[in-house]
C-alpha cells in the first residue's frame, strides 16, 4: 500500500541514519558498534536516546527503507516482528529485567521522528514509570550504549 | 520457547476474557459486538478500556492462548502483525486520527494485565498526551464501543 499523501512525512531531501548505519556511512548514531544482531530482513541495535529508568532499550528496523506501519511490506514487517522477539528473549535473560514492553510510532502526532519504520524494546523494571517519565536530551555515550550492545549482542550471536 | 518460571503469570486457574470471547461464551468484556476482524489466527476487537483523548482503540490478539510474546509461536505472532497493519490503516483512514501507535506488555512490571498476548492500536490525534494520561476507571460502554466497531468493522470486512 502506498502512503496517502496527508500520510507521508519524510522530507525529499531526508538523510536517515539507520539507512546510513546500513549503508556503512553512519552518522552521529545508531553507529556499527552499537548492532546487536542482523538478520537477512531487518537489524537490531541499542538506541541512541534513552530513558531514565529503562537504559539500553533496543530498536528493530527493517533493512529496507520503509517509512512506517501502513506501507510495509509483509515480508519486511515479519521479520521485524521475529526479531523483536528475539531481542525481547535475550533483553529478559540478560538485563535482569522484570518485563519486556515494545512501542512503535506512524506519524508526528503519533510520536515517530524518525522516517524509517523501527519499535522500541524496551526493559521493564518495576514502577520505572516508562510511560509517565521522560527520555533524557542527549544520546547516551558510545561507552554505555557499548556495554549492554555487548551484553545482549553475545546472546543474539549464539541464537541468531 | 517455554517461558522460564519466573516470567510465568497466569495462575493455574486463570479464566481467560479473550478466549471466553472466542470460544463463544463471552465475559463482561470484550462482547461479539466489540469484534472488527476475524483472521485464521488472530482476530482484533474494540478495546474494552479507554484512554480519555485516544477512544476506540483495538486489541489484536491471537486465537490460540500465548501467554506473552516471549513464548508466541511465530505464524501466530505474524498473523497478530498483520492484523495489527490491516487495524493500523483501517483506523486511519475511519478515526479522523492522524497517527497510530502500537504497544504491547509482558509481565506485571511491563504493564500486562491479561495473560493472552494483545497488542494495543491507537488512533493519536495532536497533543493527545497518550503516555502521560491515565485510562478510565470504567470499561467503555457497549453502545459507545460499538460505534466504533461498525465504523472500523465495514472497512476491515472489505478488505479481509
Amino acid at each position: 500500500m502506498l502512503l496517502s499523501p496527508a500520510a507521508d512525512h519524510e522530507p525529499a531531501d531526508y538523510r536517515c541514519p539507520f539507512c546510513a548505519l546500513l549503508h556503512g556511512e553512519p552518522m552521529r548514531a545508531p553507529l556499527p558498534g552499537d548492532v546487536i544482531a542482523e538478520r537477512d530482513r531487518a537489524i537490531a541495535f541499542i538506541a541512541p536516546r534513552w530513558w531514565p529508568r529503562n537504559h539500553g532499550h533496543v530498536l528493530v528496523v527493517p533493512r529496507a527503507h520503509v517509512q512506517s506501519l501502513y506501507s510495509a511490506p509483509t515480508e519486511d514487517l515479519h521479520a521485524v516482528t521475529d526479531l523483536v522477539q528475539e531481542v525481547a528473549r535475550a533483553m529478559r535473560a540478560t538485563y535482569g529485567c522484570s518485563g519486556i514492553s515494545t512501542r512503535q510510532h506512524n506519524e508526528p502526532d503519533g510520536g515517530q521522528d524518525v522516517w524509517h519504520l523501527h519499535v522500541h524494546v524496551f526493559p521493564r523494571h518495576p514502577d520505572d514509570g516508562l510511560y509517565t517519565s521522560v527520555p533524557y536530551a542527549a544520546f547516551a555515550s558510545v561507552e554505555e550504549r557499548s556495554a549492554y550492545a555487548r551484553r545482549i549482542g553475545a546472546v543474539l550471536a549464539r541464537s541468531g
